[in-house]
C-alpha cells in the first residue's frame, strides 16, 4: 500500500541495487520462455501459463507473444489486475464462493474472456446469480480430484453430473475440466511423477467418458505444472498446460531428480549485514519475509560452499561448508526456495542482463488477497 | 502497490468480511496492551515495542499512550513510514550497511529521534559519512551476541572497544547496548528460557563492566521479547523491552509451556471454498501466502476438533479429528503460526468488537523491503 520506489535504476550495476531486491535474470528468463514454447509446440497442448507465479502483466504478455493462449489466476484480484492491463483470456483455476467476489469476476467479463472452477453443486446458485446480475453467461470448469487431495470432486459420474447441471443452467456454460495434480510436481523421482500423472489421466478419461455418454462437449482439459507438464502434454488428454514456475525455476524444483529443463532466473539479492569475527557465520538482510521458507531455505547462487542455514523475519544466516565466508557488505544472489510466495513479497522486478539493470517491472497483482 | 480496498466496512458483521482478511479482535488486543503496561510498571524497564510485528502507526500510538517510550523497527523503510506518521522515537534494532539506506535514516533525524545498531568497526565509516552529510550526530547502539547466534559481536572487551570508537567519533554517539536473544523467546520450557536470559545477562554485565572501565556511560540496554520479557525486566540490567508479538499472540507463542500472559487477538479470517463429499477434508482460501508457515501451520480458533494439515499458495486443508467438517462457504478464524510475517501480507487490519467491524487500520509499513 505505501508508495515503494524501485530499489534500482536502469543502467545500474547489479551490485548497486538496494537489498533485498527481486532480481530477474533476463537472459535466463527469456531462455525459459522459449524452452517451454518449443517443448509444447509438437504436442497438441497449449500453454495457459499460471500468473499466480509472476503476478505481472508484462510477463503475461511475453508468454502470450510466444504462444500462450491466456493465463490462469488463483484469485479474483489477480484476474482484475491482469484484465485491466490488457490480458484478455483468464481462467480462475480455483473455486470462488463469496458473492462479492463473483460479482467482481462477472463484471470483468466485459473486458476479458473469463472462466472459473466449481467442484460442488452448492456453489452453483451464487455463480448463476452473479452471471445473471451481470447479464452474461459465465464459463465454469468442473474441477476433479486427480490425486492432489485438495479441491475437486470425484471424477466420472459425479463430475459429469455437475457438468450437466452447469450446461443446463441459463447463465452458466460448461467450460471443461480442471485436472491439476499439484503435489505431483514436486515428487522427486521421475517414475513417481509418471505414475501420478498416469493416475490423473485415468481420472480425466473416466470423466470424459461420462461426459460423452451425456452428450456434453468438453472444450478444455486444464492441468499440468512445471514438474510434470511434459507428461500431461504428451498424454493427448490435456489441452491446456498451466505451468507457472518454469519461467523462474526455484530451489525446490531444482531438487527434483531429472529436474525441469529451465534455468534459475529469479533471485533475491541480499547483502551481508553482519559477519562477526570468529563466529563462523555471515548474516544477510533476507530472512523469511524476503524469501519465504514454505518449501525450504533459499540457496546461494553459484556459491556451493555457502549454506543458508537459518531464517528469521529479516535475517538469513549463512555458514561456509568449505572456503571463506562472504564479507560485510558483500551482495549475494539467493535462489528462492519457492518462487510464487517470494514474488508476492515484492513491488518490483529488477530485470538484469549481463550485470546491468535493464528494466523495472511492477508486480502488478502483488499481495492482492481477495 | 496496487490500490487494494479494505475487505470490510465499519458496521459489517464479521461473517460478512471478505476473505482472506486480517482480523484484529479489539477487546483482546486492548487487554494485551494493558497487560504489558501493568507487568512492566513495577520494574525499572520501559517498553520500546517492536513495530516489525504490527507495522502500524495507529498501533504504535496506542502503545505509546500506554507508556511505551518509542518503537523498534527492523528496516529503514519501517522507520520512514512510522516517523512520517508522527512516531518520534525510533530504534532500528538492526545493522544497516548500505550508504543509500543510511542517508535515508540520517535524513529522518530531522523529524524523529533515531538510533541504529552496529556490530563491526568496518560499518562505522559509512555511518559516520551519512551522519556528517546530514549534519547530525547519529546514536549507535552496539549489538552484542548473547546466545542467539545471529548478529552481534563478542560481549566484554570487543564490544567495549567498538563503543569507544563510536563515542570518539565526531558524528556518532554511543547509544547503548542491543542485547536481544531471539531464539530464547520460543524455547518451550520456562527453565530453558530462564537459563538463556541468565546467560544473556552475564554477557550484558561483562560488557557493562568493560564500558565502566572505559568511563563510557551506557544510556540503554535493549532486548527482551514476548517469550522472555519478564526475565529481562526483572533483571535490573535491561532498560528497554523490545517485545512485539505480545499484542497479538500467535500459535507459536501459545506452544510455550507457561505461555506469555496474552490473548489471541490476531486472526486470518478464511472461507471454506471446497468441501468434497466423502473426502474427509475441507479447503479454506488461506494458504501460506495468506498465513505464512515459517513457524508452523495456523490453528483454527476455538475449533479444537479441526486441524489445519496442509498449505499451498492459496489453499489450506482442514481435517476433522472429531466432529463434523465445516461446510462450503463457512468462515473460520485462523490463529497465525507467526504473527509478524502474517501481518506483512495484508494492507488492512479489520478491527472487530463483539462480532462487528469497528475500524479499518492500514498496515502502514506493509511489505517495505529496504
Amino acid at each position: 500500500m505505501p508508495l515503494q520506489l524501485p530499489p534500482a535504476e536502469p543502467g545500474m550495476r547489479e551490485d548497486e541495487v538496494d537489498t533485498p531486491a527481486l532480481i530477474l535474470d533476463l537472459d535466463a528468463f527469456e531462455a525459459n520462455l522459449d524452452t517451454m514454447a518449443q517443448r509444447l509446440a509438437p504436442t497438441g497442448a497449449r500453454l495457459r501459463a499460471h500468473a499466480k507465479t509472476h503476478k505481472s502483466a508484462v510477463i503475461a504478455r511475453l508468454q502470450m507473444e510466444r504462444g500462450a493462449i491466456g493465463q490462469c489466476v488463483q484469485k479474483v484480484g489477480e484476474a482484475e489486475a491482469l484484465a485491466r492491463a490488457g490480458i484478455d483470456d483468464l481462467l480462475v483455476s480455483n473455486e470462488v464462493i463469496a458473492p462479492q467476489k463473483l460479482a467482481r469476476l462477472a463484471a470483468l467479463s466485459r473486458i476479458a474472456r473469463i472462466a472459473v472452477c466449481a467442484d460442488d453443486s452448492a456453489a452453483l446458485p451464487a455463480l448463476e446469480a452473479a452471471a445473471e446480475a451481470a447479464g452474461i453467461r459465465l464459463s465454469v470448469l468442473v474441477e476433479i480430484e486427480v490425486g492432489a487431495k485438495r479441491c475437486g470432486l470425484e471424477p466420472g459420474a459425479p463430475a459429469g453430473e455437475l457438468a450437466a447441471r452447469i450446461a443446463s443452467s441459463k447463465h452458466l456454460s460448461f467450460g471443461g475440466l480442471q485436472a491439476y495434480f499439484g503435489s505431483a510436481q514436486h515428487k522427486r523421482q521421475p517414475e513417481e511423477r509418471r505414475l501420478a500423472i498416469a493416475y490423473a489421466g485415468t481420472c480425466v478419461e473416466r470423466t470424459l467418458d461420462d461426459l460423452r455418454r451425456r452428450g456434453l462437449h468438453c472444450p478444455i482439459v486444464g492441468g499440468g505444472g512445471t514438474g510434470t507438464f511434459a507428461l500431461e502434454a504428451a498424454s493427448g488428454l490435456w489441452t491446456e498446460i498451466q505451468a507457472g514456475s518454469y519461467i523462474f525455476m526455484d530451489a525446490d524444483y531444482a531438487r527434483n531428480v531429472e529436474p525441469p529443463p529451465f534455468r534459475h532466473a529469479l533471485f533475491v539479492l541480499a547483502q551481508v549485514m553482519s559477519a562477526p569475527t570468529g563466529s563462523g557465520r555471515a548474516v544477510v538482510d533476507a530472512g523469511h519475509k524476503a524469501a519465504p521458507t514454505d518449501s525450504g531455505y533459499p540457496q546461494v547462487f553459484e556459491r556451493p560452499e555457502l549454506a543458508y542455514v537459518g531464517a528469521s523475519d529479516e535475517h538469513g544466516v549463512l555458514e561456509a561448508r568449505d572456503g571463506p565466508l562472504p564479507v560485510l557488505g558483500e551482495k549475494l544472489r539467493l535462489i528462492p526456495g519457492h518462487c510464487d510466495p517470494t514474488v508476492d513479497r515484492y513491488d518490483w522486478y529488477v530485470g538484469v542482463r549481463k550485470g546491468r539493470v535493464e528494466c523495472l517491472w511492477p508486480v502488478t497483482a502483488r499481495g492482492l488477497m481477495v
